[in-house]
């Protein structure tokens, strides 16, 4: 562990995937992705009594997945880093209450994958957690119930509007991994805040964040767009990824069309599923991430990929007090070895 | 770094406490630890306009006051580790946004100052972060209006209830520190619920997880309570205190009474401030450590210190579909010398 630059750690090499799974459910599975996933719920019940418990159940399977594709027991496991969306984070903390884990809760909304990767990768790659677990889940229903309205409501969505996924991904991490999906570098991104007050558009709102992790991580590791084969943002959607690349060219004379795709633009077909600006949530990175991104990686058709996930930092009460947007961005180098 | 036993971290013995503030408002200045604090404010509102900003300026104050007396500019600080009780965690994130540090955000309910000291502690130990932030705050009139009723609902408090106090603390680390306060050991908890169901008694919902985490903490470091000047509990008050020695006694024969005290039962005089079964909040637990606790450690009447702060990971949602509510408790040992 070593930080390069202002803001960049360096790992030791050799902190790796060794298990990992995307759990989806009725129109991720509808999806171009579907395929790549471990399991697709055929509908967002899953046969629990509400949205909230769905979004648990969600969880608890994409870690209970996770654990069996790495070949562990939850005993094995010395610490788990996870968190999402839904008010005190009951997502992730009722889906995984039974493990028994040392817990880390974590807040940053749809940037969570990145930051639960990141935690859980200083983590392993230090010794203090010989075994860690990253994950996180959203579900579509829970979300427009807590951020927007009850689907009873009916209501209509604009068209800068991005659908939360019903989707988790988790991901197992351990140490002495001579090759596999390993993780290379990690940084932690600044609260950014243009002033976006658009709770409709929140792509928006999280690419001037997106902005600033790229150029940093760049500038840190003196690297351009070239040296990666993927830059790969989490849920800036349509809109979103439009914006940021006019930022990085305009502010940063940096153009990464060619290399940068976004999950919350792969996750669904656009035309065919009628998504507006595209995929979201904390599920949507952590399943786009966990299913198509590792799958290609461990094909080597990717062997070096900046996954950038971004998180919008409000609350319906902020919004409500017409307080503006503020935007976070986590940045995981992951490499093929 | 190094486990020890099965849950705890020992870290290597120069990550200390740089600086620290614990900020306050009327309540806590009428209290009985009012002249440890750095910073009072006459009054709940803090010149902001909504409950939510009034926590945010807290947060802000407490983490600003920090820096100073550590010396410290923004500038000179690598991570900032920090949640709250709010909705998306509010009362941080727009506390420090224009901060520009990178950023963790962490739920743990009222367990946030030990989940993000301990956090912190890793990190700066293990090189991961040069100087970092661990904060948190809580506000009794924000909390209100979203766990349970807004104050001009005008509702009854149970005689379990206790009082969510309207305070913030921030501890500012580094390495290297030959003597002062310094971290010994962490251990992150695991989420333990017993199936309580009662929101208006915190206490009973926390006590089963703060006792399972000082017997695991007792376990691996193979100490006893004579071993610590102090095991500091965070908010359980007055019911969760008799609950945490009776589960202790009956379940594990250990009587930690004479060495037990918790900051939910000093922050506020009981009687004279009406405040129930006693303060809670994550700004309980983190001003009283951050003021008085500090303090004595600074003034040599406590060189050992074991801070357990404990959370209820339930929310609104959780509590209307019946669910039980799951306990947290994180665990940092502090010595002096």
């Amino acid at each position: 562990m070593e930080r390069i630059g202002r803001y960049t750690l360096q790992l030791s090499g050799n902190t790796g995937v060794i298990g990992s799974a995307a759990v989806g459910a009725k129109m991720e599975g509808e999806g171009p992705l579907a395929a790549d996933y471990d399991y697709l719920y055929p509908d967002d019940g899953l046969g629990q009594e509400t949205w909230e418990k769905a979004e648990s159940e969600l969880h608890k399977k994409a870690v209970t997945l996770a654990l069996k594709n790495a070949g562990k027991n939850k005993e094995d496991i010395d610490m788990i880093f996870a968190g999402d969306l839904l008010d005190q984070c009951i997502g992730s903390t009722f889906g995984i209450r039974e493990m028994d884990i040392p817990f880390m809760g974590l807040y940053g909304a749809c940037s969570t994958m990145a930051l639960s990767l990141a935690a859980a990768s200083v983590f392993v790659d230090t010794g203090a957690a010989g075994t860690a677990i990253a994950s996180t889940s959203s579900h579509f229903c829970s979300a427009e119930r807590q951020f927007r309205f009850p689907l009873e409501y009916g209501g209509q969505r604009t068209p800068t509007a991005q659908r939360t996924a019903t989707a988790s991904g988790a991901v197992v991490l351990e140490h002495d991994q001579p090759c596999g999906i390993l993780i290379d570098k990690v940084m932690f991104g600044k609260i950014t805040d243009l002033g976006i007050t658009d709770a409709n558009n929140m792509g928006a709102a999280m690419a001037p964040a997106a902005a600033r992790t790229i150029k940093d991580f760049l500038t840190d590791t003196n690297t351009t767009k070239d040296d990666y084969d993927m830059i790969l943002t989490g849920d800036l959607g349509f809109v979103g990824s439009e914006l940021l690349h006019e930022l990085l060219i305009t502010r940063e004379n940096t153009d990464i069309s060619g290399v940068h795709n976004d999950c919350g633009m792969m996750i669904y077909d656009r035309e065919a599923q009628d998504v507006h600006a595209g995929g979201s949530g904390c599920g949507c990175s952590a399943s786009v991430l966990c299913s198509h991104i590792f799958k290609r990686m461990r094909n080597r058709e990717l062997t070096s990929v900046l996954f950038v996930a971004t998180g919008a930092l409000l609350s319906p009460t902020s919004s409500l007090q017409k307080e503006s947007i503020p935007g976070i961005a986590h940045a995981v180098h992951l490499i093929f070895r």
